[in-house]
């Protein structure tokens, strides 16, 4: 059962249609003002929207954007992005109409690329899990999944074809997979975080939201320059290892039979599938996230603390409190079995392509003042690998729910080639 | 000979005389304020100094400073760390003005350990080769080294016992080595640069400034709660791999007889000290350094270049000309090529504890418009081992000559160990 695709801006689609002439950037401006103005107050994905300054660039600049890679297409941004040309709040009372003297290194190179930047999207703040104003499009009285909620919402409410995201336990890919969209989490380090609020130096990844996957690699590609396209050619038939991982139990039955339909879609249309098991010593790394996420936050987030500490949210604080209490030598250790875990899975991955894992525990939880659990994201983003959120299934509620495609290091266009097989594997089964 | 030790303020020493209460944090501040009023009209060590703030302070808060790791010691901060009390230029006309709305991570930290600072340090353009104002205090000809200009020359002229400096290339340990004080440059990562005007992400480091060896891991120590510091027994005697490298000819006669003297004088105080060459591979990975710095900068500095660049300096325009020319192809293989290196270097310190190589070419060259080389430095920065300027020598003309301690990445206390046995070695044989 697929969830509303039909309300999604494809990237590749749009951009297509601006090489063909077909449309012009500010008519595709338009159409994300529409989808806002019909959406926006029910799903509240946008702290900051300059619709207007949009067009105007967009219109006044048109023949510039059209020939650049991304088209002229309107992107939206995770508010822990700075921007010189709107405020940059980072999700927290704190920095209330905080202006940066620059843009994020992404943000130049979104861009240079021809983005046109529509606005600034929810996040909780400082990408922890204090929630703010975002409801999921799917079912207003759900989360739309942290800390990048308002990316995630915005592309799946059809209100823009390209958002982005950072990920530094599972809020990227977790997002994506509670409201229905596509998402990529790259190679620690294949995209630039300068210039991004920094909640952990060693995680802390870029992600990408779009319609689809074959969307989300053709963003990445044109602000990157760097081959990752998979809309080009069919994708090849990946050797994937079904890893249910120790936390299987956690996953909802709705979640593990969307796993079990992934794997067995994958091998009706010519995947190798095969069981692989969690090797302890990335369980070990899996319990290892936490602290050197904490002890990196305590130092990133310490002048919040020490001169702010009462304009925080609670979830904040109390986050904080507890990074405060993390020293050096557990630190220490945690990396070095992050290090180790980062050998033992390169071993693993000697006989496959990528790992089919769940997203998320299940579909997006009740409620929005939680954004749900990071804990089958939080290994991979510690292991650096690229992550695919694949969304094409939902429960019985009519919830997405997404599976998730893990590639090895430095692998990313083989990732998204895994994805993108996965995806057409789906629809070819529903 | 060794150059001018008597000027130069000790955090230790003065760490020691504020817990023997036989001085006070604000009489310290007085010590810096008096140097500065003698020599910063020559030396222009700083591009922002708030003396009066910090005697507040150190007045104020003298009980609390006291009790501190750090004891209350006035520190200068390079100015490329974002300070919220103090503007912050990144040495460029880009930034007149320009108040950061937090401290960098490493600001924190200081203040945290009980520093008080006492102002920011002359900075070349964005940490590259463009030159500020700042003079070498043992001749006002001669350039201090960059890109720590301010930093090196405070510390070197009495001004503060403390100063923080940043290397990508060789920013940290060259102006060391010009201006005759110790300098360390810490594993890659041991010290957080969020916060900090990034140049190249791979490469950035904290780097500190003091008198001595045991100066600089003793304030290391203090701001990260390390068991860094070196002065609580005698250093044992190291493994010393005495490093020529394939550029040894580049090497001043001054600055090799350097090198042969604190080879000789570490045999006799005990030292095994045994010829090492630079394996072909880490050949290869000195010529990846500028690929990745540069790749990266287009990047780090990519808003910069499109929306101020008429205000950069021509040597940081040329250099993001050059920059914007490396395509990801190139700097995947120069990453690729440093990965392989790092390896090969871990085997190579299999039988050895240090590297003794030049700190730079020669002594402080002429003139204040080009800041020397980082040929001897820039190797160990991509390594991302720690380093250590030793002070104690000079040439003929008495300019400061230093030597170059490079350790095994993650054992920065084994390094900071050997760099003090060299530096007594030294000054028992002088």
């Amino acid at each position: 059962m697929l969830s509303r695709p039909d309300r999604l801006l494809s990237a590749l689609d749009l951009a297509r249609r601006v090489e063909a002439n077909e449309i012009t950037p500010e008519a595709i401006v338009d159409l994300c003002a529409a989808a806002i103005a019909a959406r926006e107050d029910d799903v509240g994905a946008f702290t900051y929207l300059d619709i207007a300054g949009a067009r105007k660039l967009a219109r006044e600049d048109a023949r510039r954007l059209a020939a650049a890679p991304l088209r002229g297409l309107p992107v939206g941004l995770k508010d822990i992005y700075d921007t010189y040309d709107m405020p940059t709040e980072y999700g927290s009372a704190a920095y209330k109409g905080h202006q940066p003297a620059g843009d994020a290194a992404p943000v130049t190179m979104l861009r240079r690329a021809g983005a046109v930047i529509l606005g600034k999207t929810v996040t909780t703040e400082f990408a922890h899990q204090q929630t703010g104003k975002t409801r999921n499009p799917h079912n207003l009285e759900h989360t739309p999944g942290g800390s990048s909620s308002g990316s995630a919402a915005a592309v799946a409410a059809g209100m823009v074809p390209i958002a982005t995201g950072s990920q530094t336990a599972g809020s990227v890919i977790r997002p994506a997979a509670f409201c229905g969209v596509a998402a990529f989490k790259p190679s620690y380090k294949l995209l630039p975080t300068i210039g991004m609020k920094c909640y952990a130096w060693s995680l802390d990844t870029v992600g990408l939201y779009g319609a689809g996957v074959a969307d989300v690699a053709f963003a990445t590609a044109a602000m990157s320059g760097r081959d990752l396209r998979v809309d080009r050619a069919s994708p090849s038939a990946p050797r994937v290892a079904l890893m249910h991982t120790h936390i299987w139990a956690e996953a909802s039955a709705d979640m593990q039979n969307a796993v079990t339909t992934a794997a067995r879609a994958l091998e009706r249309a010519g995947a190798s599938v095969k069981d692989a098991t969690l090797p302890p010593l990335l369980e070990d790394a899996w319990r290892a996230h936490k602290t050197i996420m904490l002890h990196e936050a305590a130092r990133s987030y310490a002048f919040e603390y020490d001169h702010k500490r009462d304009l925080l949210g609670p979830k904040t604080r109390d986050m904080l409190e507890e990074a405060n209490k993390i020293g050096v030598d557990a630190y220490d250790d945690a990396r070095r079995i992050a290090k180790r875990a980062r050998l033992a899975l390169a071993d693993l991955m000697g006989e496959f392509d990528v790992i089919l894992t769940p997203s998320a525990p299940g579909a997006a939880p009740h409620g929005i003042s939680a954004t749900g659990l990071a804990i089958f994201n939080l290994l991979w983003t510690l292991m650096g690998t690229p992550c695919v959120n694949v969304p094409g299934l939902s429960d019985s509620a009519g919830m997405p729910l997404g599976v998730q495609i893990v590639g090895r290091f430095g692998r990313d266009r083989a990732a998204l080639e895994a994805a993108l097989f996965t995806e057409q594997a789906l629809a070819q089964g529903s």
